[in-house]
């Protein structure tokens, strides 16, 4: 099945929104071995709706568009859409219940403006859209499938969930897909290319390799192609297998894995508890530890000592540390770890110290420059980087570095087993 | 200026990677007056690559493609443009020097797959990257321009900023476009639209309006277009005027504005600190508040107290008050507010508490449900809330809702002034 994406919204095209949308879309489309080989935004305008329209009806079987369904005067897809299958509105009642009911609810007042979600095309079919007022179309056309979706990510998600994707999953093709991903960390994409190279040549033709790198991080993803579904989910192991022993102390996880989850997972069997001090971070750290539901098992806590008096009030970070070494030292992030693991009585600490930018720098201690220091039962140590990037990035940079440096420690053993 | 954004990667279709590059490319390129009016994500694949290529090269007069040109097989975009402009590939010498020095600078080891980094198209501009190894290329062929850059998004944007726009301001037509964005909180899309209608209908028809909601919040877009940039921006200004009196008490900025540079404003102006006290938000409200490079001014630090232990033994939480009321309580709330107001002797101090999910709610206190206090020098208050969406999406609706309800405090007047 060939899947054209189409994201309609001004918003997308003068960048004031990301496109979620596409990304997640297209990621459980592929989970279900539906392949999408077109994304496309195009504006809140009939005529380049109706174009892209007429190039994706010819290139793909199926056909999904977000956007441009909300209540307001810049929303004009239902009224294309109608328009292009040559068809005219009529209320649905089953909709018009739901979006009463909606607004009944929650005790607000049901306007002309939202009786209007309830009209539809007379001839397609509706999704009834459960969680808002926006209604879900399906057209069927020439043995095409189109699909009108809101935009608003929880609303797309919901119909495609519960309504979108078990329709698709029955018009499947036979092809088997199987990805895979490996997840790296402290190794740069032309140093992992050339220690792999070997392994990658001798790949067979199809099993595909793809390298994703994301601020001190780089994804491996293979995609296998086939008949049977077991068959090439089996090669892609075995490949994995000979891979490990190259690169294994670069790997963190799987697919959707993170170094949070991985670091979760270890605390949890050694039944150990963790917390956090952070400076530039400032909660970001702490933030990525309780990614995992169920991080209240072993995430204690955290202090955030923005401002030196904070370090010292209650992390116990002697003033003569601060004044002889610097808020930005080596120092500085041990005694901020090792005040933190006693104070909070954990018996791991992260901490974390730098200057993030864009102003604090200086010629010794330059902007980008951080700390990053852990304290384990058995003592504490500490790395240092220089993160040349924007303040938001170095954020970024700077606690998933301290994720990788945790996870380094915890792992001891440092090739972690095959899930 | 039309333009077309190409990306090209598989890991955008597939949805492992986020289209970051074309929202950011599609603000910068808006902001100088110059138009997109197509994203598409295509495949490393040479014939979608060609097809989309014949597209973009009819419909538009310029077309920036990002993404496929690093160094290792699963990138053939270099290859692709070179024989669809019927070229052949040459070493480009003051690339190959960039990225011998490059490499040496690194102490890295320059290898034969970086090498290949410097081949380009024989008929080509090349742009110097100077921040990596991918060569940025432009191609000139029936009055069209092709750019083709390197996805990774700090090349992009370093090439974008330094070396494309420059370049193609100096093509620029002369429609003028300006853009304002009203930033509101705490008022739906469909309310707002009731609310703002006849103001909404007197818009002159160059003037367009369009609702972007987002987590709370509401982004009003208004776009004007015309000859003259200085008459039309003294419309758009007058146009707030009139909308301000309307909706004044739920506007927090406008444009590139924040609730964190809108409360640091305000925390400046009156020589005031802030500390923050989170549980179920785990230090998201804290990396919010640091958000402007400069927070350092008022913000002093925070407590992530995400065990109770440490809401007790840190921020002096009372057990009984634990005990009677539970940790998710307005009772909690207020004393964890109370306690970090005390304990990091700051003027005003936020508290989160909450289930984020998807596990621990119960009929009494279900998911979603959080408390957020706010202690001032004037004493405490506390609102809850329910956001029945996701783990993450919670902690972002939490954090940004603790962010507005502190800004609306501080915000005593409540009518905002044009900035």
């Amino acid at each position: 099945m060939k899947i054209h994406i189409i994201n309609i919204g001004d918003e997308l095209l003068i960048g004031q929104v990301v496109n979620t949308n596409a990304s997640w879309m297209a990621e459980e489309l592929n989970k279900r071995n539906m392949t999408v080989t077109n994304i496309t935004v195009v504006a809140d305008e009939a005529e380049a709706i109706r174009s892209q329209l007429d190039r994706s009806m010819s290139e793909a079987d199926t056909v999904l568009i977000t956007g441009g369904l909300g209540p307001t005067k810049d929303d004009i897809t239902k009224n294309v859409l109608c328009e292009y299958f040559d068809d005219t509105l009529v209320t649905h009642v089953p909709t018009l219940e739901t979006v009463r009911s909606y607004f009944t609810r929650r005790g607000l007042e049901f306007t002309e403006i939202n009786k209007s979600q309830a009209l539809v095309p007379s001839r397609c079919t509706v999704l009834l859209n459960q969680v808002g007022t926006a209604p879900c179309m399906v057209f069927s056309h020439n043995k095409k499938t189109v699909i009108s979706m809101p935009g608003v990510p929880f609303e797309m998600k919901w119909l495609m969930k519960e309504k979108i994707l078990p329709l698709l999953e029955k018009h499947l093709g036979t092809e088997a897909i199987v990805h895979k991903t490996i997840l790296t960390f402290g190794i740069g994409e032309s140093f992992l290319a050339d220690r792999i190279e070997q392994w990658e040549n001798a790949l067979p033709p199809h099993i595909h390799l793809a390298y994703l790198p994301e601020a001190g991080k780089v994804r491996l993803r293979l995609s296998a192609y086939g008949n049977d579904h077991a068959a090439i989910l089996n090669e892609v192991d075995e490949q994995i297998k000979k891979l490990l022993p190259i690169i294994g102390d670069n790997v963190y996880g799987y697919d959707d894995d993170s170094i949070a989850i991985a670091i979760g997972r270890i605390l949890k069997k050694r039944n150990a508890t963790i917390g956090v001090a952070e400076s530039c971070t400032g909660g970001l750290v702490a933030n990525k530890l309780i990614e995992p539901s169920g991080a209240s098992e072993y995430f204690m806590g955290g202090i955030t000592a923005y401002d030196n008096r904070i370090k010292m009030q209650i992390l116990n970070v002697p003033e003569d540390i601060l004044e002889k070494y610097g808020a930005v030292s080596e120092q500085t992030a041990i005694m901020m770890a090792e005040g933190c693991r006693d104070i909070l009585k954990v018996d791991y600490a992260i901490a974390t110290t730098g200057i993030s930018g864009p102003t604090g720098g200086t010629a010794e201690k330059p902007r980008g420059l951080v700390y990053i220091a852990i304290a384990a039962p058995d003592g504490a140590s500490c790395q240092h980087y220089v993160f040349e990037t924007t303040r938001q990035q170095h954020q970024e940079r700077t606690a998933n570095q301290a994720m990788f440096d945790l996870w380094k420690i915890l792992n001891v053993q440092n090739t972690p087993t095959k899930k």
